[in-house]
């Protein structure tokens, strides 16, 4: 089976958020092409209106449109963060087809502070989720129907994954892809990024890691 | 001083080897211009045509043509990797540029197995270098006259700054940061995306670190 995951992209999205999971499946699923012949994941960035779409850093990127991808197709909905505040007006567009999409997906997964979009979208109605440690308390405000923690890396409540500061997008990919296949197809990505969980470098820590993750390549 | 900065992109190219270090250096001048109004880095992804080249997770960059930078202009040129054997065959222009620019530039950097373009461009003839774990004996075979080492996160040996797996960019780039403009920038980036050296999570781990960093942010 071919999990499709669409990794959302807007003007001014972190473009780590969005490359950061998306190097993690893409990695994983290149693995297992290479050593099983089996593709897992395709991963599809798309964006309201499609085309060109320029991230915080300057970085842009090519995207497909949102209304192209038909909801019975996806698997997994990645929302990256920008940089809200009390003020922010979200595209409703893109708040609306979040909202429409969500709630069928097998998951809906926020980076940093898209945990905003998804609130917004009102899927953390009645919900438990994180955000960047610095935005806790505007998304508590925004979004008084949640509980809103600070702390973990990523939390689970239903088919909503969201997760702390930029790089916790990583960490949450990681833990997705090892829900999804196991230790053997995470190993794959969490050594070729020497990831969390691999804090020295060089061939000694890999073998740490293997250690750790019996059945690991 | 805004020091312009040239990360390069080809087809195949790892994604995220190009976008952390960009990440870092776009919240280090974003941090800047926020609270002192001074831009600091002019970030520049470009490519041998121009244009939009594909990532190796399939995420399709834009890209300016390297032809229209001038040399004089380059402060740091960042050099991603791709996943290269020993038949890899580079793009000899891509090849050109980098003999040509590299030289006069204040640093030349190398993401994962970037080191192999660095190699092929003749830039780590006589130096010390080090590349992605799995790729040392590879990169040894492929360089006789350098010194390649695995261990380090990042060695620097003249203007070459050459780093180890892919996530050692980012923590090559904070360093970086740092080297520019001292810990107080360096923090901005660091805390945004709870990079390397910031193990736990969340506002206790930012107040560590905001201790081990005196003049913080």
């Amino acid at each position: 089976m071919v999990r499709k995951i669409i990794l959302i992209a807007y003007n001014g999205v972190t473009a780590l958020d969005l490359v950061g999971p998306m190097q993690v499946f893409s990695t994983a699923t290149g693995y297992s092409k290479a050593t099983t012949g089996v593709q897992r994941y395709d991963l599809v960035v798309a964006s309201v209106d499609g085309g060109v779409v320029a991230t915080s850093t300057g970085l842009q990127i090519v995207t497909q449109p949102l209304h192209e991808i038909g909801r019975e197709q996806i698997d997994t909905i990645i929302v990256p963060g920008g940089r809200p505040n009390d003020n922010t007006v979200f595209d409703t567009r893109l708040v609306a087809w979040i909202a429409e999409n969500g709630p069928s997906s097998r998951r809906v997964c926020s980076v940093c502070v898209g945990a905003f979009l998804l609130a917004e979208a009102g899927l953390l109605a009645g919900r438990s989720a994180t955000t960047h440690w610095d935005f806790i308390e505007t998304l508590k405000r925004k979004c008084a129907g949640a509980t809103i923690v600070d702390g973990p890396i990523f939390v689970n409540d239903g088919n909503i994954w969201s997760s702390a500061g930029v790089s916790a997008g990583i960490d949450l990919a990681l833990h997705l892809v090892e829900a999804d296949h196991g230790r053997r197809l995470l190993a794959a990505p969490a050594i070729w990024a020497r990831a969390v969980g691999v804090p020295d470098v060089g061939a000694a820590a890999v073998a740490v890691w293997m250690k750790a993750v019996p059945g690991a390549i």
